[in-house]
């Protein structure tokens, strides 16, 4: 099952791409969608939906996974990145490619195995589950990376449930 | 010119079709667009951006006036209508109308002349100033048409300024 996991924003938008076989994970790509921050916001937004519509045109995901947002900082922000949230989850749709939502704490849990784990450890396990010589970079295109990761532990365990 | 008024939401889009000219406002048409509650939120956010283009289509207005978001009462809730404004913003910006945003504290100021006015009143002087005979239904349409009504305001008072 190849995963697409999105870190949602509106500067950057971090994706990871894996590929996940009865818990084994193989890495594809990463990067990230930016748009400038002198850019009006709907334009952005635009950039932003076709930039993930075509995302999903190359790597032909089975399934998105996507980060939940909370706002506990600035909500300003926050209502930015939701707007922008709002059209990804849209090219998604549009392309009816299945979407998942996990919090923080599930991605921090399926990758290192307890929901307290520090950002750097989240981000260095991941690079060695995937066979990575460095941390992706950007942050947000790690960040993806684990969502997809979590995606593919949660899709098998689930499975194996049945 | 033609102004498109959005009262922005995921359950109900509010909107309100205004032509402005020197002052003078008169309507054109108002209405919902709804979506279902059991519905999954992506395909929620698929059916408003479609409509909301159709609507584009529909009236050709010269200009899209849309409401701020503040999130003072349920953030939860506030998440899901910032993602259907990013995808109200986007249908506009694929049309290429422009946009303008208006904080609830201007609309009030445009319609009944001071920011602390009662909803109830606003709504009363909309219907005044538009010439009809019951308030519009439902509310949220009845919201887009005072924020179309403070978008004509606005740019004409700017224009004045010229």
């Amino acid at each position: 099952m190849r995963i697409l996991g999105i870190d949602p924003g509106y500067a950057i938008v971090g994706y990871g791409v894996v590929d996940h076989d009865r818990g084994r994970n193989t890495y594809i790509g990463h990067g990230a969608v930016t748009t400038p921050a002198g850019m009006p916001l709907h334009l952005r937004l635009m950039e932003i939906h076709m930039d993930v519509g075509t995302l999903i045109d190359k790597y032909k995901p089975d399934a998105v996974a996507i980060e939940q947002l909370f706002f506990n900082t600035n909500i300003t922000t926050g209502i930015q990145v939701a707007q922008a949230r709002g059209v990804i989850l849209l090219a998604c749709a549009e392309k009816g490619v299945p979407i998942s939502e996990y919090t923080p704490l599930q991605v921090k849990q399926a990758v290192v195995g307890y929901g307290r784990a520090e950002k750097r450890q989240v981000m260095e396990l991941t690079r060695i589950m995937l066979g990575l010589s460095a941390v992706p970079r950007p942050d947000d295109a790690a960040d993806a990376l684990a969502i997809a990761i979590c995606h593919g532990h949660t899709a098998a365990s689930q499975l194996n449930q049945l």
